[in-house]
């Protein structure tokens, strides 16, 4: 064997090694997920142990009108978060297909990173004090462990197509913790009180956004010449089914932690915005580009209820579609001309354009609530520290992913799924 | 340049600002959905100001009994309006998205013609005297608002593939206020005391189906020797899924406004007629075409639930799957044989056999309630009146619409979509 | 013509005989189809009569507080009866739907199998003692309806493609006596006092797949050598959209119905199973096959659902996503290594991998239940009469269903649906 074919040889063997997870990876996170799960042992973890209790001491007086009323309301919650898990895994896993040849590996990597972030978020905070840890057994618990796989599902957008399942699963564990410092920092600390945020606007889109920014901002820079990700009619059809039951779900996001008589006015706002960005998407995309871009249908028309977060519950119906009309302009502006500055400024490919769909429309929700609050100072505060710690965090979780080598070819199922059949 | 080649050269230019909407037309929609937000103001909008104000006034008194049935009861009507959101988008967008090469047209005419609707519904609603205005903020009005995007949705499915994007908006513009005033005549002005048609079997699917074919008579004939518009096998599983999103979630429609204690009659009633209808329909395109035809299950298995419509919360189970086997026989008829000669008669295409699915078993529907009031009169005369109103207008929208020219290429993308991906 | 002509002329058609349904057999069905409809007529059913008159009584009442919650529960539960809707038609169809060429029979099979099974199982309620009869408009009547009609679906994945429609509507009618006889048996006859089983691992999951290896058992054999069925990435997205319903409705499948205060336990139960057997699924599929197989991802990912079935109300979420993993895994090394020799054991082909997915994660279920009530007689009595009952009725209807001939073209929608368009 020539030396020049046993060095390809290693070389191959080396990328070999790099571009497939290893068995020792795929044990850890065995050992990991059954770690999780014996974590919330009622004899180890007495958030479970007193929520067990609860079902006991609860059957005693569940025949009182107040019991009754909770029951109710938790079983009405139940019914929105089944609502949000259609959107983490129809909605996002759809979306994401429209990568021609890539269409398993989205689909996977949804389901593998919602099964790691609900379980791993409910466990966070299923310890610590009165102002972090929240009740295991509550369906609020898994509302907002739910937000969190949103904004994680956001995130994983940026580097679609370029990244390795356990890469993907990687990312899920760096993010986490980063998610709910952030959400513990701008909600729950105290230091930006009266920042309005209701539907995540902020905290679940903008910080997913900028956190997967900062994952592709150069570490998969080598990516950045390689040809745009291909799709067909089928894939963008797949694509825009998952932006379909986005949209008719998200009332349910917004409406999901709003006080029980808020529900229905959410909704209506939500869907007004919707509507509003549904249209200036095809207003825009068609004067812009002088045809319409179904990739701006499929993402920029959602664009209203990423920026009506904010504001879901407290401004009225004709407000909303303003902001809706001015996010699916700014989101459609943001595809067409925006994100190629944006990608040579962080020398990175934005895969779907999560800056244009949750990043931009998600700051400009925040900004709207400023009108409504009057306060200027915590309102930037929290956008601007949100920004901050998602970049930070995700170019930090870049760095980390980057050193568990890279998917073979990019933007194709071929080199991790079984396609001879 | 030749003469000759100048005049062609003019006619193309001519055709071209006919077959594209013009950046005015596009300006104008841009215009109008921003004054439909305005007018929503509670400055504005003394309807809108009022429902904001409840809010406050309601926080007081949330905590008493009434105040909270009242709540829980308009949660459970928002989670069947998300189902009926379901079927309007992701159910009528992929069922129409049965033409190869013409999904993202069908898919995109859907998202617009029901951001178009809702709010154009609710903004007219909002305003009039005790007997014609709703309150903006409230379940029930969307729900309505909803109706009147089904029956549009409807209606679009006869001059589908052959109409632009702009026209779709524009029939949407031209459809909600034909709808509204049939909708008043029938059920509110008084004229019509004792129709029943809970579910809209007449208002709905029978007004939405005259309305499309009044568009299509003459209007879009010069299409009518076109080849039939295609579709493969990947088309029709799209389509498919339309159909099961529209079949499952058709409880929820039905049951929208009923008593809450009839919901779940209604829903089991409308259950049973779906399923006569499909295995009617599997039973009689066997008999009739020696081989299931698919369009007929993805359509035909559907009218049940359409005939339904008038009797959902009165009758039994029983009588339900009756009437649905009834309407799945007289639906497949229709797509097998009704259909060729209907079309020779209005001299105008029927895309998507409108007449076999919404209206034929939507007059079914109304005439079976004749056996349960014994008001033939009533019955009789909505029931016309609705059938009359609705080809008047249609045929008067058809003329209107096609002032503003004709899709370039019909049943494709091609000619609005950008597609060298 | 010549005699070997002739006798190959005969062959044909008495293959065409056997290979179509006759004309006799549509014509039944849809006598059978209203004869049901006409059993639940009022004045043949007193059951109906009753529910009916209860509507009226009722209005009298609807004011107190109690009928008023027991309204409202039963909406909460209307609202889980159309999430198991949804998995029952999108969930199964289009998980069945992976066969290239063999949507349009996979979809309409599915819409056709549930269109029998509802009907006819709460007809069958509707009469018989107080041990058995069920009220017939009444919601939960409905779901059991539902759980019926989920066996059936999971039953008919072992011969799917090998049957024709009217096989599949024989093989419905067949099923459904012997799901009711079984559900009798273990849960209302009070032989298997303290059987534990809310969600149906062993009477709703194992059940439907060992009655639908004992169709297959043998009596398909004749397919055994063909060549394994195909697929694309068309299709498998498809399946996988399949999948992911099946997957985010699952919580209320296993909630549908246990006490009102018990549903968020069960439902965070469920998806922290549903967790641990999608990573579980993830992690095997690698280590035993080297690359992900979709067809793992699509069925395995779902073990968790149909494992945590029995203790889904009892348990807590870390014993939950343990039951999970344990599901995950063996489904996986169901498919991957287990399926194959079965398959040569039964002499017949698991199309849809049943035992993988609902056999043997079912009766780990079943299980599973014995550490909690200690009752080992009793569970392992359960599961063990449930699969004999099962497997040898399914032996049987397989043997009748074979008397009716078989379909032309296996895995094909040829014969069956006009496929020139």
């Amino acid at each position: 064997m020539s030396q020049a074919l046993k060095s390809k040889n290693k070389t191959t063997e080396h990328m070999g090694q790099k571009n497939a997870p290893s068995k020792g990876i795929l044990i850890s996170f065995l050992v990991f997920a059954v770690a999780v799960a014996i974590l919330f042992a009622p004899s180890l973890n007495s958030n479970v142990a007193q929520g067990m209790e609860g079902f006991n001491a609860n059957a005693a007086s569940s025949s009182d009108t107040v019991s009754q009323y909770g029951t109710i309301l938790d079983t009405l919650q139940y019914g929105r978060s089944i609502h949000i898990l259609a959107m983490l895994l129809v909605g996002f896993g759809f979306l994401m297909a429209f990568i021609r040849k890539h269409g398993y590996s989205s689909i996977t990597a949804t389901f593998l990173v919602v099964s790691v972030a609900i379980p791993m978020y409910m466990l966070i905070k299923s310890f610590g004090g009165e102002h972090f840890a929240m009740s295991t057994i509550d369906i609020k618990t898994f509302l907002f462990a739910e937000f969190a796989a949103a904004s994680l599902l956001i995130s994983i957008g940026a580097p679609l197509g370029r990244l390795r399942m356990d890469q993907y699963i990687l990312m899920a564990l760096l993010f986490i913790p980063a998610y709910i410092f952030n959400e513990w920092l701008i909600l729950e600390s105290g230091y930006f009180h009266g920042f309005i945020d209701t539907g995540g606007s902020v905290v679940i889109h903008a910080f997913g956004a900028y956190f997967g920014l900062g994952v592709v901002a150069n570490t998969f820079s080598s990516f950045k010449n390689d040809p745009a990700c291909e799709n067909d009619s089928t894939s963008n059809q797949f694509c825009l089914l998952g932006s379909m039951i986005l949209w008719l779900f998200w009332p349910s996001f917004t409406s999901a932690i709003v006080s029980p008589d808020r529900v229905v006015l959410t909704a209506i706002n939500t869907i007004f915005a919707l509507c509003g960005s549904t249209l200036a998407t095809y207003i825009f995309s068609t004067l812009l580009r002088g045809k319409v871009e179904i990739e701006d249908i499929a993402n920029a028309a959602l664009a209203g209820g990423v920026a009506i977060g904010s504001l879901c519950d407290i401004t009225s119906p004709g407000y909303a579609m303003l902001i809706g009309i001015g996010a699916g302009a700014l989101s459609t502006i943001g595809y067409s001309i925006i994100a190629p500055k944006l990608e040579s400024l962080i020398k990175g490919t934005d895969t779907c354009g999560i800056n244009n769909l949750h990043g931009m429309p998600g700051i400009l929700g925040g900004l709207t609530a400023i009108f409504v609050s009057g306060n200027t100072t915590v309102q930037l505060g929290g956008i601007v520290v949100t920004l901050i710690v998602a970049f930070v965090c995700g170019r930090a979780s870049g760095f980390i992913i980057s050193m568990f080598g890279k998917k073979a070819v990019p933007y194709s199922d071929q080199d991790e799924f079984m396609l001879d059949h």
